[in-house]
Protein backbone atom coordinates (compact mmCIF):
# COMPACT_ATOMS: atom_id res chain seq x y z
CA UNK A 1 0.00 0.00 0.00
CA UNK A 2 1.67 3.26 -1.02
CA UNK A 3 -0.05 5.40 1.31
CA UNK A 4 -1.06 4.96 5.60
CA UNK A 5 -4.87 4.78 5.52
CA UNK A 6 -4.58 3.61 9.61
CA UNK A 7 -6.85 0.11 8.89
CA UNK A 8 -6.15 -3.58 7.46
CA UNK A 9 -9.33 -4.01 6.15
CA UNK A 10 -9.26 -5.57 2.50
CA UNK A 11 -9.19 -3.91 -1.06
CA UNK A 12 -11.16 -1.33 -1.69
CA UNK A 13 -12.83 -1.40 1.79
CA UNK A 14 -9.81 -0.15 3.25
CA UNK A 15 -9.77 2.79 1.11
CA UNK A 16 -13.86 3.38 1.76
CA UNK A 17 -12.91 3.56 5.80
CA UNK A 18 -9.99 5.80 4.74
CA UNK A 19 -11.99 8.47 3.15
CA UNK A 20 -15.70 7.98 3.99
CA UNK A 21 -16.78 11.07 1.47
CA UNK A 22 -15.69 9.37 -1.32
CA UNK A 23 -17.20 6.05 -0.19
CA UNK A 24 -20.39 7.38 -0.07
CA UNK A 25 -20.40 8.38 -3.53
CA UNK A 26 -18.60 5.58 -4.83
CA UNK A 27 -21.10 2.65 -3.61
CA UNK A 28 -23.94 5.07 -4.45
CA UNK A 29 -22.46 4.83 -8.48
CA UNK A 30 -22.01 0.94 -7.38
CA UNK A 31 -25.17 0.77 -5.96
CA UNK A 32 -27.18 2.29 -9.01
CA UNK A 33 -25.12 0.58 -11.92
CA UNK A 34 -25.19 -3.03 -10.50
CA UNK A 35 -28.18 -3.34 -8.32
CA UNK A 36 -30.72 -0.74 -9.38
CA UNK A 37 -33.95 -2.62 -11.00
CA UNK A 38 -34.11 -0.47 -13.85
CA UNK A 39 -31.49 -1.88 -15.71
CA UNK A 40 -32.50 -4.00 -18.59
CA UNK A 41 -29.74 -6.51 -17.43
CA UNK A 42 -30.03 -8.46 -14.25
CA UNK A 43 -27.94 -8.09 -11.46
CA UNK A 44 -26.24 -11.32 -11.97
CA UNK A 45 -25.38 -10.18 -15.47
CA UNK A 46 -23.79 -7.02 -14.02
CA UNK A 47 -21.87 -8.26 -11.36
CA UNK A 48 -20.63 -11.02 -13.70
CA UNK A 49 -19.35 -7.91 -16.56
CA UNK A 50 -17.89 -6.03 -13.49
CA UNK A 51 -15.99 -9.20 -12.41
CA UNK A 52 -14.90 -9.97 -16.23
CA UNK A 53 -13.49 -6.22 -15.98
CA UNK A 54 -11.78 -6.27 -13.34
CA UNK A 55 -9.97 -9.35 -14.03
CA UNK A 56 -8.95 -7.60 -17.37
CA UNK A 57 -7.63 -4.76 -15.46
CA UNK A 58 -5.51 -7.11 -13.37
CA UNK A 59 -7.28 -6.30 -9.75
CA UNK A 60 -7.44 -8.90 -8.17
CA UNK A 61 -10.24 -8.11 -5.02
CA UNK A 62 -12.63 -6.75 -7.42
CA UNK A 63 -12.36 -9.27 -9.66
CA UNK A 64 -12.90 -12.03 -6.77
CA UNK A 65 -15.34 -9.84 -5.20
CA UNK A 66 -17.45 -9.27 -8.13
CA UNK A 67 -17.15 -12.68 -9.22
CA UNK A 68 -18.61 -14.28 -5.49
CA UNK A 69 -21.51 -11.55 -5.84
CA UNK A 70 -22.20 -12.87 -9.60
CA UNK A 71 -22.22 -16.38 -8.15
CA UNK A 72 -24.82 -15.78 -5.57
CA UNK A 73 -27.67 -14.68 -8.50
CA UNK A 74 -26.27 -17.54 -11.29
CA UNK A 75 -24.86 -20.29 -9.53
CA UNK A 76 -21.31 -20.70 -8.92
CA UNK A 77 -20.52 -23.52 -12.16
CA UNK A 78 -21.59 -20.91 -14.83
CA UNK A 79 -19.10 -18.19 -13.06
CA UNK A 80 -16.49 -20.58 -12.79
CA UNK A 81 -17.02 -21.64 -16.21
CA UNK A 82 -16.97 -17.60 -18.18
CA UNK A 83 -14.81 -16.20 -15.95
CA UNK A 84 -11.92 -19.09 -15.65
CA UNK A 85 -12.85 -22.10 -18.32
CA UNK A 86 -13.45 -19.11 -20.96
CA UNK A 87 -16.88 -20.82 -22.14
CA UNK A 88 -18.33 -17.73 -23.46
CA UNK A 89 -20.45 -19.71 -25.70
CA UNK A 90 -22.43 -20.32 -22.19
CA UNK A 91 -23.59 -16.81 -22.37
CA UNK A 92 -26.33 -15.85 -24.63
CA UNK A 93 -25.22 -14.57 -27.79
CA UNK A 94 -26.24 -11.13 -26.71
CA UNK A 95 -24.37 -11.16 -23.87
CA UNK A 96 -21.58 -12.67 -25.54
CA UNK A 97 -21.81 -9.11 -27.71
CA UNK A 98 -22.29 -7.34 -24.51
CA UNK A 99 -19.17 -8.57 -22.64
CA UNK A 100 -16.94 -8.24 -25.53
CA UNK A 101 -18.11 -4.50 -25.93
CA UNK A 102 -17.47 -4.45 -21.80
CA UNK A 103 -13.61 -5.45 -23.19
CA UNK A 104 -13.41 -3.24 -25.75
CA UNK A 105 -14.07 -0.18 -23.54
CA UNK A 106 -11.96 -1.10 -20.71
CA UNK A 107 -9.35 -1.66 -22.69
CA UNK A 108 -9.41 1.27 -25.31
CA UNK A 109 -12.56 2.74 -24.98
CA UNK A 110 -12.26 4.93 -28.53
CA UNK A 111 -11.64 2.34 -30.50
CA UNK A 112 -15.16 0.77 -30.23
CA UNK A 113 -16.45 1.24 -33.53
CA UNK A 114 -20.25 1.20 -35.24
CA UNK A 115 -19.46 -2.25 -36.57
CA UNK A 116 -18.85 -3.98 -32.43
CA UNK A 117 -22.77 -2.19 -31.37
CA UNK A 118 -24.54 -2.99 -34.82
CA UNK A 119 -23.04 -6.77 -33.97
CA UNK A 120 -25.01 -6.57 -30.43
CA UNK A 121 -28.03 -5.01 -31.77
CA UNK A 122 -28.05 -7.80 -34.37
CA UNK A 123 -27.73 -9.60 -31.18
CA UNK A 124 -30.67 -8.20 -29.70
CA UNK A 125 -28.83 -5.55 -27.19
CA UNK A 126 -30.84 -2.26 -26.50
CA UNK A 127 -29.54 0.87 -26.43
CA UNK A 128 -29.97 0.83 -22.82
CA UNK A 129 -28.30 -2.46 -22.37
CA UNK A 130 -25.34 -1.39 -24.47
CA UNK A 131 -24.76 1.99 -22.31
CA UNK A 132 -25.33 0.52 -19.35
CA UNK A 133 -22.84 -2.03 -20.64
CA UNK A 134 -20.04 0.97 -21.12
CA UNK A 135 -20.68 2.70 -18.26
CA UNK A 136 -20.12 -0.38 -16.12
CA UNK A 137 -16.87 -1.07 -18.14
CA UNK A 138 -15.75 2.05 -17.44
CA UNK A 139 -16.80 2.57 -13.69
CA UNK A 140 -14.76 -0.66 -13.10
CA UNK A 141 -11.90 0.72 -15.09
CA UNK A 142 -11.72 3.50 -12.10
CA UNK A 143 -12.75 1.24 -9.33
CA UNK A 144 -9.54 -1.02 -10.55
CA UNK A 145 -7.26 2.18 -11.20
CA UNK A 146 -8.13 3.43 -7.64
CA UNK A 147 -7.15 0.17 -5.98
CA UNK A 148 -4.17 -0.98 -8.20
CA UNK A 149 -2.76 3.19 -8.30
CA UNK A 150 -2.78 3.09 -4.78
CA UNK A 151 -0.66 -0.12 -4.60
CA UNK A 152 -3.81 -1.87 -2.59
CA UNK A 153 -1.72 -5.40 -2.00
CA UNK A 154 -4.27 -8.75 -2.69
CA UNK A 155 -5.65 -9.69 0.85
CA UNK A 156 -5.28 -13.29 1.23
CA UNK A 157 -8.67 -13.82 1.86
CA UNK A 158 -10.17 -17.56 1.44
CA UNK A 159 -13.00 -18.64 -1.01
CA UNK A 160 -15.55 -18.47 2.28
CA UNK A 161 -14.45 -15.47 2.82
CA UNK A 162 -15.25 -13.99 -0.42
CA UNK A 163 -18.61 -15.27 -0.05
CA UNK A 164 -19.07 -14.37 3.47
CA UNK A 165 -18.86 -10.22 1.92
CA UNK A 166 -21.07 -12.00 -0.77
CA UNK A 167 -24.00 -12.77 1.12
CA UNK A 168 -23.99 -9.19 2.65
CA UNK A 169 -23.25 -7.46 -0.58
CA UNK A 170 -26.53 -9.49 -2.36
CA UNK A 171 -28.81 -8.91 0.75
CA UNK A 172 -28.17 -5.35 2.05
CA UNK A 173 -26.62 -3.82 -0.95
CA UNK A 174 -23.51 -1.70 -1.59
CA UNK A 175 -24.26 1.30 0.74
CA UNK A 176 -23.58 -0.18 3.72
CA UNK A 177 -19.56 -1.25 3.46
CA UNK A 178 -17.30 -0.69 5.49
CA UNK B 1 -23.20 8.59 -31.25
CA UNK B 2 -23.88 4.80 -30.94
CA UNK B 3 -27.02 4.70 -29.41
CA UNK B 4 -30.47 7.04 -29.53
CA UNK B 5 -30.05 9.25 -26.27
CA UNK B 6 -33.06 11.46 -27.67
CA UNK B 7 -31.33 14.64 -27.51
CA UNK B 8 -28.41 17.15 -29.16
CA UNK B 9 -27.20 18.54 -26.08
CA UNK B 10 -22.90 18.14 -26.30
CA UNK B 11 -20.61 15.36 -25.26
CA UNK B 12 -21.69 13.97 -21.56
CA UNK B 13 -24.51 16.41 -20.82
CA UNK B 14 -26.48 14.44 -23.51
CA UNK B 15 -25.64 11.32 -21.87
CA UNK B 16 -26.57 12.83 -18.70
CA UNK B 17 -30.53 13.69 -19.68
CA UNK B 18 -30.78 10.61 -21.49
CA UNK B 19 -30.26 8.70 -17.75
CA UNK B 20 -30.74 11.07 -15.11
CA UNK B 21 -30.87 7.79 -12.47
CA UNK B 22 -27.06 7.63 -13.41
CA UNK B 23 -26.21 11.11 -13.54
CA UNK B 24 -26.79 12.14 -10.28
CA UNK B 25 -24.67 9.34 -8.91
CA UNK B 26 -21.75 10.29 -11.70
CA UNK B 27 -22.77 14.33 -10.91
CA UNK B 28 -22.59 13.37 -6.94
CA UNK B 29 -18.90 12.06 -7.43
CA UNK B 30 -17.64 14.52 -9.72
CA UNK B 31 -18.84 17.38 -7.39
CA UNK B 32 -17.27 16.01 -4.29
CA UNK B 33 -14.09 14.86 -6.16
CA UNK B 34 -13.72 18.30 -8.15
CA UNK B 35 -15.52 20.87 -5.71
CA UNK B 36 -15.19 19.20 -2.27
CA UNK B 37 -13.70 21.79 0.58
CA UNK B 38 -11.88 19.23 2.23
CA UNK B 39 -9.35 18.00 -0.06
CA UNK B 40 -6.25 19.73 0.11
CA UNK B 41 -6.00 20.48 -3.55
CA UNK B 42 -7.30 23.74 -4.83
CA UNK B 43 -10.27 23.19 -6.90
CA UNK B 44 -7.93 24.69 -10.04
CA UNK B 45 -5.68 22.36 -9.34
CA UNK B 46 -8.39 19.23 -9.58
CA UNK B 47 -9.65 20.94 -12.58
CA UNK B 48 -6.34 21.16 -14.54
CA UNK B 49 -5.49 17.52 -13.52
CA UNK B 50 -9.01 16.39 -14.61
CA UNK B 51 -8.11 18.00 -17.76
CA UNK B 52 -4.98 17.18 -18.24
CA UNK B 53 -6.34 13.14 -17.89
CA UNK B 54 -9.00 13.77 -20.28
CA UNK B 55 -6.41 15.23 -22.90
CA UNK B 56 -4.61 11.72 -22.86
CA UNK B 57 -7.37 9.89 -23.15
CA UNK B 58 -8.07 12.11 -25.87
CA UNK B 59 -11.74 12.96 -24.74
CA UNK B 60 -12.05 16.14 -25.82
CA UNK B 61 -15.26 17.25 -25.03
CA UNK B 62 -13.84 16.60 -21.21
CA UNK B 63 -11.03 17.52 -21.60
CA UNK B 64 -12.10 21.36 -22.83
CA UNK B 65 -14.69 21.72 -20.61
CA UNK B 66 -12.23 20.87 -17.40
CA UNK B 67 -9.78 22.98 -18.90
CA UNK B 68 -12.23 26.08 -19.13
CA UNK B 69 -13.08 25.14 -15.47
CA UNK B 70 -9.77 24.90 -14.60
CA UNK B 71 -9.32 28.59 -16.60
CA UNK B 72 -11.66 30.22 -14.14
CA UNK B 73 -9.73 29.32 -11.07
CA UNK B 74 -6.06 29.51 -12.25
CA UNK B 75 -6.34 32.18 -15.33
CA UNK B 76 -6.35 31.11 -18.83
CA UNK B 77 -2.42 31.70 -19.32
CA UNK B 78 -1.31 28.92 -16.60
CA UNK B 79 -3.63 26.85 -18.12
CA UNK B 80 -2.46 27.29 -21.53
CA UNK B 81 0.97 26.83 -20.49
CA UNK B 82 0.43 23.81 -18.80
CA UNK B 83 -1.81 21.80 -20.83
CA UNK B 84 -0.92 23.24 -24.57
CA UNK B 85 2.78 24.59 -24.65
CA UNK B 86 3.94 21.69 -22.02
CA UNK B 87 5.32 23.88 -19.39
CA UNK B 88 5.09 21.71 -16.68
CA UNK B 89 8.06 23.93 -14.75
CA UNK B 90 4.77 26.05 -13.91
CA UNK B 91 3.80 23.84 -11.61
CA UNK B 92 4.92 23.24 -8.27
CA UNK B 93 7.31 20.30 -7.80
CA UNK B 94 5.13 18.81 -5.79
CA UNK B 95 2.13 19.35 -8.52
CA UNK B 96 4.59 18.27 -11.10
CA UNK B 97 5.09 14.82 -9.36
CA UNK B 98 1.20 14.36 -8.41
CA UNK B 99 0.44 14.99 -12.18
CA UNK B 100 3.05 12.33 -13.60
CA UNK B 101 0.93 10.13 -10.72
CA UNK B 102 -2.09 11.18 -12.51
CA UNK B 103 -0.46 10.30 -16.14
CA UNK B 104 0.85 6.91 -15.00
CA UNK B 105 -2.52 5.85 -13.26
CA UNK B 106 -4.37 7.20 -16.50
CA UNK B 107 -2.30 4.98 -18.46
CA UNK B 108 -1.82 1.82 -16.34
CA UNK B 109 -2.70 2.19 -12.59
CA UNK B 110 -1.02 -0.46 -12.06
CA UNK B 111 2.54 0.47 -12.64
CA UNK B 112 2.69 2.96 -10.42
CA UNK B 113 5.58 2.41 -8.30
CA UNK B 114 7.20 2.87 -4.69
CA UNK B 115 9.37 5.24 -6.36
CA UNK B 116 6.44 7.22 -8.24
CA UNK B 117 5.37 7.91 -4.39
CA UNK B 118 8.16 8.20 -2.73
CA UNK B 119 9.37 10.85 -4.92
CA UNK B 120 6.02 12.86 -4.94
CA UNK B 121 6.36 12.70 -0.87
CA UNK B 122 10.07 14.00 -1.17
CA UNK B 123 8.32 17.27 -2.86
CA UNK B 124 6.04 17.58 -0.57
CA UNK B 125 2.77 15.74 -1.53
CA UNK B 126 1.39 14.37 1.16
CA UNK B 127 -1.31 10.74 1.53
CA UNK B 128 -4.69 12.20 0.89
CA UNK B 129 -2.78 14.44 -1.92
CA UNK B 130 -1.61 10.91 -3.68
CA UNK B 131 -4.88 9.57 -2.50
CA UNK B 132 -6.93 12.27 -4.42
CA UNK B 133 -5.14 12.70 -7.22
CA UNK B 134 -5.00 8.60 -7.84
CA UNK B 135 -9.37 8.81 -7.86
CA UNK B 136 -9.18 11.76 -9.94
CA UNK B 137 -7.33 10.58 -12.78
CA UNK B 138 -8.66 6.84 -11.98
CA UNK B 139 -12.64 8.75 -12.43
CA UNK B 140 -11.92 10.75 -15.56
CA UNK B 141 -10.44 7.16 -17.05
CA UNK B 142 -14.37 6.52 -16.36
CA UNK B 143 -15.91 9.67 -17.51
CA UNK B 144 -13.81 9.48 -20.76
CA UNK B 145 -14.54 6.44 -21.33
CA UNK B 146 -18.63 6.45 -20.87
CA UNK B 147 -18.50 9.40 -23.55
CA UNK B 148 -15.84 7.46 -25.87
CA UNK B 149 -17.18 4.22 -25.69
CA UNK B 150 -20.40 5.39 -26.97
CA UNK B 151 -19.23 7.36 -29.61
CA UNK B 152 -20.11 10.62 -28.11
CA UNK B 153 -19.05 13.16 -31.09
CA UNK B 154 -16.43 16.28 -30.18
CA UNK B 155 -19.33 18.94 -30.69
CA UNK B 156 -18.53 21.65 -32.15
CA UNK B 157 -18.77 24.58 -29.53
CA UNK B 158 -16.77 27.69 -29.52
CA UNK B 159 -14.51 28.54 -26.63
CA UNK B 160 -16.95 31.11 -25.62
CA UNK B 161 -19.92 28.46 -25.06
CA UNK B 162 -16.71 26.39 -22.99
CA UNK B 163 -16.39 29.33 -20.73
CA UNK B 164 -20.34 29.76 -20.35
CA UNK B 165 -20.45 25.85 -18.96
CA UNK B 166 -17.46 26.88 -16.92
CA UNK B 167 -19.24 29.58 -15.27
CA UNK B 168 -22.04 27.55 -14.65
CA UNK B 169 -20.11 24.77 -12.94
CA UNK B 170 -18.09 26.80 -10.94
CA UNK B 171 -20.66 28.98 -9.64
CA UNK B 172 -23.50 26.38 -8.89
CA UNK B 173 -21.42 23.13 -8.93
CA UNK B 174 -22.05 19.71 -10.61
CA UNK B 175 -25.53 19.07 -9.39
CA UNK B 176 -27.16 20.86 -11.43
CA UNK B 177 -26.84 19.83 -14.82
CA UNK B 178 -27.92 19.22 -17.50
Amino acid sequence: MHINIGNELPGIIGLFAYNPLTAKVLNDLAETLLRDESSPLSRGERELMAAFVSQQNNCTFCYKSHKAFAAVYLGNDLVEDILVNRQFKKLSPKMSSLFFIASVVANKGATLNENDIKAAKDDGATDKEIHDTVLISAAFCMYNRYVSGLGVANPDLTDEQYEDIARKITTTGYNHIP
